[in-house]
């Protein structure tokens, strides 16, 4: 009765991505992403999408064949796949990074992730239903997305890149009239700015700069852990009743439980706490106010659920993490995001940067929010032949295939190396 | 697309029940409880269940009309029904009980859980899909069971009362005889014992007896609160390494934890932690170690999940409580356990105590599990015939439209009165 899952496509891709500088470094010219298929023995296809880089495809491609012949319902199944080989394979994890560490079972979550997305995608079209219905069913009809700033070159430093039209982003003054292209275009109306870039002192000037420029919006700072506990401390100081929540001010979690006591400020993560078992040392050490959930991190959108549902129990608010994604990911975040009542904050995304997309209709912001479909599974479709370039650009640039913000960094500056310790 | 509800039947019913003793007195002969019906736009029917005293009922019919027109997938909605009105009723909480202080968000929610395992039940009929399907698919086809063994009168003190074949269970000698019928007949392996009834010597008696009659088989022994502190001591030094774990040996929080403390004894509950709000206070003081979850008591099956995953984040043990129910509830706590990963104890069910149901096909246990049905819905129909004798018992017994094991105490016991402090 149930369809079962008869084949699965795993296809690397790299998509154009913007010179948006972080903490470690820059966004490359083209960035990996996995697109995963799964069809069933009812003709239908389901879509996935996760991180690309060689790690998540090496585990795609171990686990996609005990996929087959699982029914698309069985999600609670799919979310175990590899749970034991995971234990096996955890003696080198990556230390560092936005997970925290990297160990084998977040990476398997993430492959996970996309394996249920695709497996609900399916079940949805086979049923005629779309993906919230399959999750209990959406609570709200727009999920609000913040409108994502970042500090940019006007182009990559390298021959044959990619072009963008959003200009060169490098002071106060250019993160408010980027806000106002993403007021203008979509409409968005919560802020964020990913900070650690330039020195807190000019970053404090944006913020107030925005605060000033759109009264009355929320706004968030987030430098991604580059911060000394002082300077952290100043930050939240001087932004008190400016944002509503820091970002990832620093990067240890004693750290950051010490400023929310001191400061008051509210705290958000999407570092210190990306796996189930790292929970409960951040929530008791009240280092973390507001979880930023990611159902690639997390393994899906049931799993997104779960944490929300923790969250609720531990009166800590609930928003959305993004990193570099597509059409495909948006519509799998819009869909969970839908289902969960205590959802307090905009979600972020990174949508409005890319200008390629594996989805034959690119989901369009109104008023800083995407519109819930009820189109059965996920409601978009797969561009092939968007799908194929991708994958041939994927294959013309094996240098590529890992992002490395790093790499693309010393591109400007031969002689960069990441900082080991708080940039600022 | 997704079926609507159009029709809601509210259905209290009382039913035969064995005089089972417990701390505070001994269950009546007939005991309320409501069957709920909800009717689709596509002919679908699904079937509810949950407590029918006077509080669930007049809520229950307040909360009835606005689920007509809700799609039967919207159960993240149905959750949210009256929430608002909870708070304004909210004054008049009642103190103590099984579930704590029952607040009007407690009587709410055991509302709200029939309605909602009644609309996944017909929104599976309308898909020809099991209820665990939409909740994300079963990760296991059994679910086990322990068998509840009570201490019992032979016959309810008055007249007119439904006889039941298991006869009195008074000292350990019966507690062993009892532990064998179910042992012959569902094959239970595990073993729970409702104490609080006999000095706690006796309970330990019959708990180190059950031991030698079924050596490595779990066990377990709830006095639902009725011990002092230095008795719970006592009761979890003797049984340490004998029982599973003790559940709710003391009634409150601060004494729980502290005898975990002192004893390192496994502590269960379903009378601490009966609402979100609970989950934290108690788990930070470490006073529970398995939650005895009950989707009457937090609201359905998508939070009987919810629950789970906070268990999981919180390394707290997951296994089921059980008021007196029908095969409806058996069903719906079945498909529910079958997707929970980690659940790692026997479910609790009263349900070979009941000699009436509603169902046509009474629900068999085979080696002290049920299989987990893929038929669809919950995968049992409703006897309407028994409904309407049921319910036309309910109509010619008002004295037994609530609960009441006080009352039924007084009919052997005039100067009854329950205890108020710790029983032993």
């Amino acid at each position: 009765m149930c369809p079962v899952i008869t084949d699965v496509r795993l296809t690397p891709i790299l998509i154009a991505d913007a010179p948006l500088l972080n903490v470690g470094g820059v966004h490359q010219p083209y960035t990996p992403r996995l697109i995963v298929e799964v069809e069933t023995d009812g003709g239908a296809v389901g879509l996935g999408e996760t991180y690309g880089d060689h790690r998540y495809l090496s585990r795609a491609t171990r686990l996609a064949w005990q996929l087959i012949g699982t029914p698309v319902a069985a999600v609670n199944a799919i979310r175990l796949l590899g749970a034991g080989e995971s234990r096996l394979l955890d003696d080198n994890p990556v230390a560092g990074g936005l997970r925290g560490t990297l160990t084998s079972d977040k990476v398997r979550l993430s492959v996970i992730s996309a394996f249920e997305t695709a497996a609900l995608d399916a079940y949805g079209r086979e049923l005629g239903l779309p993906v919230h219905a399959l999750l209990g069913g959406k609570v709200r009809d727009r999920v609000d997305y913040s409108g994502y700033l970042f500090y940019k070159w006007a182009e990559h430093p390298v021959p044959d890149a990619p072009a963008d039209e959003w200009g060169e982003v490098l002071d106060p003054d250019g993160v408010v009239r980027l806000a106002e292209k993403f007021s203008a275009h979509g409409g968005f109306r919560s802020f964020k700015l990913k900070g650690g870039v330039r020195p807190p002192e000019e970053e404090i000037a944006a913020m107030l700069a925005l605060a000033e420029a759109f009264p009355g919006h929320p706004l968030r700072l987030d430098p991604n852990g580059g911060w000394s506990p002082a300077t952290a401390t100043t930050v939240a100081e001087r932004l008190t009743g400016v944002v509503e929540y820091l970002e990832d001010p620093t990067a240890r979690l004693a750290d950051m439980a010490e400023l929310h006591r001191r400061t008051g400020m509210t705290l958000a993560t999407n570092m210190i706490v990306t796996a189930v078992d790292e929970i409960r040392p951040a929530f008791d050490a009240n280092a973390v106010q507001v979880m930023l959930s990611d159902h690639h991190f997390w393994g899906g959108l049931h799993a997104t659920r779960d944490l929300a549902a923790v969250c609720h129990a531990y009166g800590k608010g609930v928003s959305m993490h993004s990193n570099t994604h597509l059409g495909i990911s948006l519509a799998a975040m819009t869909q969970v995001a839908a289902t969960v009542a205590h959802l307090d904050y905009a979600c972020d995304t990174h949508y409005p940067w890319q200008a390629e997309d594996v989805v034959t209709e690119p989901l369009t912001f109104i008023d800083g929010a995407i519109e819930v479909t009820d189109a059965p599974g996920l409601g978009v479709e797969l561009d092939r032949d968007a799908l194929a370039r991708l994958h041939e650009r994927w294959q013309a640039m094996p240098a590529l295939r890992d992002r490395d913000d790093v790499a693309a960094m010393r591109a400007a500056d031969p002689g960069y190396r990441p900082p080991d310790t708080p940039k600022y």
